[in-house]
């Protein structure tokens, strides 16, 4: 018989070998006027120069944790391939960014160029480039996994193990260590990656827009290709490692937890098979994607979502046959897992889009509050994120408990966890194209911002403003898969994690009336602020250094600010690379370290508190944060479409107070939440035995 | 021999007689010239305008939760007597609040006229007036308890309780039902205090500083006397209310687990006499607050902090024979547990203090933020809010493991239990005399403003206004107490909830790895959130109707810029009432439902997350809300001191938008969030039964 499985390599040959086409269709097209080319280089420099030195960095912290997992593997905590594992799973993830990061500045000059021609090519170029990045992600995930599902395979037929052990459960939990390096990567890219852009964003925000009164991406203003780098190494390579992680996460947390309910091999199957099914479906979804020259923007958005439906509906399909071939036909209640987490990713997405649209009540209303100045904007949409987190919260809880009973978990409970973690491997199977609609955004803004550099026709940026906001839209839809995902991650690592504590023959008590479980709970629960206020001081800190730049720029280059003279933006994109090298570290060592300090001083049940605590504050905190920065946001290009006043009124210098603010809640501290819930498992994982055996609390 | 808990009732006596003739002391002073009496008696008639008004949809509240009750009664769920408990819970937090505004509103002009002579006299006054209210709250917390616990003996005397049933028991559980009432009351009085305090206040800045360019407190902004009222409703009535509530609900929920924990009758002796013995210390206390004439305002804080200090230690001396004369020397541990409980109260003060005082760095920054404007003052002041979460997370679980373990946690849970709650106790053992170096505050705010509006010699503003800011350092410690004990009451009562669960002969699994508590917590820890967008939310809105209506004020009746005419100071007072009474009804209700919605829908276990996933959030949340908001006033204190330019600087208008971002933050929603999470653990109690009987998953 045919090994399904295979298909999980031929989908990442597929993903990868699609992804090279598109990047070649994109490439051969022609990047514009001599300036356009200029503009692009620059940014291509910045942004390679900002990679380096952040890959050398985190090469750095990967060395140090190798050493320390060798020692772990030295004292029998650990399997001897788990470092391996780890450093894999890092360079995979780091991989993706960079290349998605090369594709991201590689492809905007020429996205200015076809925007020329019309909205729709615009689009074509921007949405090849994004799809590029999506078909990475899925295509280096898939071939990581099988990589070491085979690798594992092969090497424990070849040595086979002690009578008693289970080669597959050995195997998912080696895997399951591989989650570690990609967690850790993804983190240092996305908060490195938000630092940066965000303070490159307000820093020439406050120097350019509200001091010297020039416009947003004014060629006299210092700042100005830094921003552009800012998108690139933040929304596009921060992005690319988290959903790697996030995509790689889900899979292995599930395989392992199918080993737990008893399925073997078949419960690896399914997630592993499904992705690969998921790559297919995305493949065809992109040819969706386009419309007739120059159409409406809904039409565009239109074109955008039947992309990803598509997609969906292939994979529903795909699913059923796959779920009754592989786990047999009393096993069905799987499928309706994974549609259910499918189905809770699409609220989540609506739910995002109705508070932070400028189409809604939620953000219509910080609009009005901006009437009366900054403050009623700031209470404005801190109330509208923080009221946004009930209905994903809601959302997610039923999904959750829908998952667990449909997998059958009222009369075995593994089979239950095995449904929750399906089911956010449901919700990202659609990542291939999902991701592309996301990830085209800030190639899109880059686009716009080159074309004003280069002072292009009005009309050229008004196409690339367009497909900006469209990118907003979708990227909203995004963003609710990716906090929706991660809680459902965090949530089935856990439940790896309690099964990992379980094999190293310990039993705990994670009863809620555990003293150990509730200060545990409570850590956890802080941890997630503490991590923000770390992250949103860093942007502030990176913002000054710029600020301070970009003024002694403006005074001291003579002929500046009349045109004449072009500003160091070398200098700029220097200051942000070096402030966000050195800020990143200290929120992710607190990640990274807190669980297992918690673990040793408070013992296990503390730690298993710690990461449901920072499980749930994280989740509603991510939500909240995305959605204020969102409506805030949003409110500001309201008030500049012309509502109360228009650009240059009271209130729109209300509503940019609350847009900066919300530059670090939405861009850099909030998505990092999300990475940083499945860290904390993953680290509690791979660290499991260790604390088991050197706990004070045993 | 003797019983002990006589001590009690007489306790009680002693804090009302006390209470008593502190009033008398206040009220013989001379209240001031003509002018003062006036303003002073425009405060008073707003303040009992508006309390009337919140007690009567309060009335109505009881009247339907009575006759549900009742109806509950009927189906066999509960206690015939528990519907009364409820009625004097909410009665007396009701007059605690009423009292202690009456005592505020006329000690505010005698305390202007006696700062007119030395700040010591003011001081005198203001701290007199203060201690009336700290002992109104212990006074009758003991006499509402003494009357529950001696009438049901009696009652339990005449009417033996059949066999097998625990007197003891059944008196603690039935105890417990009128924290509910409490706990309702206060939540109404803080929901809709500090919109109406906050709206006021709000108000009257937007349209008087900034629009018209008026001084604080100027007796032509025709929202001065709301903001004044405000300070009567929010501050002192709602304080009232809310510590009533806290000190009552630490009791009982410690009594209660005493029972469990099979101490009997010692075990609701200890932190009854605990209390009684508090009052005592309190009293003593009191006799040391006292400074020389026109002393430095470091003496003066030194001689509000020899007041505490002295209590604290008189109750520490008290507290050890009465745990080995009550509960037996074998169980010290019991003492060692209270000690851990009032340190932790230290500590939390002093961090309070720390993140919220520009004396310190964090503050500092804030302010420094201030110079490059409105945005970065408020990523400043969040990130400092959410810093200053660390420590007293901390310091709380390290208070809830020691105290847990120190009475025997390890071979008696139960007994682990009692130590955590009776370490709640410790803290508000002092609560009679901290409370009135807290409530003292806005007596002293109040006589500033009214300093202002008779236009005395500008000496006597300035001594009040160093009595004001000696009242806000006060408040911080005051702060710190208030949620620490509301945490560790919270876990209390969610003990005491799991009790009656068993009680009732339910077996419910609360493992963290059960989906039910999973969504739980998920939800549960979202409803701070909910909860503090819809308090922010009706602050936002009940303020623009003081806009418009002080707008309106300043353009309809001629000559009120000129000072000839006096605006209509009881139209803005009945806009900000009416704005609150509707308000605040919203946000109570979702915290009362959902527990038991959540309970109907999902189950004993999702409840008993959800309650502890609120604690957790909540207390989290309410850190973070107080201290951003104390950063962001005390910055701009800072400013106004003449850092960075002083007032009228960009800096200080920049500063001016955060501190108005703080006011809701730190006096409307960030103290709710401590009565709320007790409020919901409360109703899971009383709806224990119901719930049982009648959930959708049993």
């Amino acid at each position: 018989m045919f090994d399904l499985l295979y298909l999980a390599p031929a989908g990442s040959l597929l993903a990868l070998g699609f992804a090279g086409f598109l990047a070649w269709t994109v490439v051969r097209r022609d990047e514009g006027t001599p300036r356009m080319r200029e503009i692009a280089q620059a940014v291509k420099v910045g942004a390679a120069a900002y990679l380096k030195r952040q890959y050398t960095i985190v090469a750095v912290f990967f060395v140090v944790v190798f050493v320390i997992l060798n020692i772990l593997v030295k004292l029998g905590n650990l399997a001897p391939v788990v470092p391996f594992a780890f450093l894999t799973g890092g360079f995979f993830s780091g991989l993706c960014g960079f290349l998605g990061m090369k594709m991201a500045t590689n492809a905007s000059a020429r996205t200015t160029n076809a925007a020329q021609k019309s909205l729709n090519s615009g689009l074509r170029v921007a949405f090849s480039a994004g799809a590029v990045m999506g078909l990475l992600v899925v295509g280096f995930g898939l071939l990581d996994l099988s990589i070491w599902y085979f690798g594992l395979n092969w090497w424990y037929n070849m040595h086979p193990l002690a009578p008693g052990q289970d080669k597959i459960a050995v195997i998912t939990s080696t895997m399951l260590c591989f989650g570690m390096g990609a967690s850790s990567q993804a983190l240092f890219a996305r908060v490195g990656g938000g630092i940066f852009t965000k303070a490159a964003d307000v820093g020439a925000d406050l120097v350019g827009k509200v001091e010297a009164g020039i416009p947003e991406d004014d060629p006299r203003n210092p700042a100005v290709i830094a921003d552009n780098v800012g998108d690139n190494v933040g929304d596009v390579a921060g992005m690319g490692a988290d959903l790697y992680e996030s995509y790689v996460g889900s899979i292995v947390a599930t395989s392992a937890l199918g080993v737990a309910a008893g399925l073997g091999v078949a419960g690896v199957t399914v997630p592993m098979v499904m992705a690969a099914v998921g790559v297919l479906a995305s493949v065809i979804g992109t040819f969706f994607v386009r419309s007739k020259e120059d159409a409406s923007q809904g039409a565009l958005l239109w074109a955008l979502r039947k992309g990803v439906f598509t997609s969906a509906i292939l994979i529903l399909i795909a699913s059923y046959p796959l779920v009754k071939y592989t786990l047999g036909p009393g096993h069905m209640g799987v499928y309706w897992a994974i549609l259910s987490g499918l189905i809770a990713g699409v609220l989540l997405g609506i739910s995002t889009e109705f508070y932070t649209s400028s189409g809604y009540g939620p953000t219509k209303k910080v609009a009005d509050a901006a009437i009366t100045g900054p403050a009623t904007v700031i209470i404005g949409g801190m109330a509208v994120g923080m009221l946004s987190t009930a209905v994903p919260i809601i959302v997610v809880c039923i999904a959750i408990l829908a998952s667990y009973y449909l997998a059958g978990g009222a009369t075995n409970f593994n089979a239950g966890l095995y449904g929750v973690a399906i089911s956010a491997v449901g919700m990202l199977s659609t990542l291939g194209i999902t991701l592309a609609t996301d990830a085209y955004g800030p190639i899109a803004d880059n686009a716009g911002g080159n074309a004003e550099m280069s002072k292009l026709d009005p009309s050229v940026r008004k196409r690339t403003d367009a497909l900006d906001s469209l990118g907003n839209t979708t990227a909203a839809t995004g963003k609710g898969f990716a906090i929706g995902s991660a809680a459902l991650t965090a949530l089935a690592l856990i439940a790896a994690y309690n099964d990992q504590v379980v094999m190293f023959g310990k039993t705990v008590d994670l009863s809620l009336m555990n003293p150990k479980v509730i200060i545990g709970l409570f850590i956890g629960g802080m941890l997630p602020f503490a991590f923000c206020a770390l992250t949103m001081q860093a942007v502030g800190r990176a913002a000054s250094g710029i600020v301070v730049e970009v003024r002694r720029q403006f005074k001291e280059i003579v002929g500046l600010m009349e045109g004449r003279v072009k500003p160091d933006y070398a200098g700029c994109v220097m200051i942000a690379t070096k402030a966000a090298q050195k800020e990143m570290i200290l929120p992710s060592l607190l990640a990274i370290i807190s669980p297992i300090v918690v673990g040793l001083l408070a013992g296990l049940e503390a730690q298993a508190g710690l990461l449901i605590g920072a499980t749930v504050t994280g989740f509603v905190l991510a939500v909240m944060m995305a959605n204020s920065g969102g409506a805030w946001d949003n409110a500001k290009k309201y008030i500049e479409e012309g509502h109360h006043g228009g650009k240059g009124s009271f209130a729109h210098k209300a509503a940019v107070v609350g847009d900066t603010v919300g530059d670090p809640f939405k861009d850099t501290s909030g998505p990092s939440l999300n990475i940083l819930i499945k860290l904390m498992s993953m680290v509690s994982i791979v660290f499991a035995s260790f604390v088991i055996s050197n706990t004070l609390m045993k």
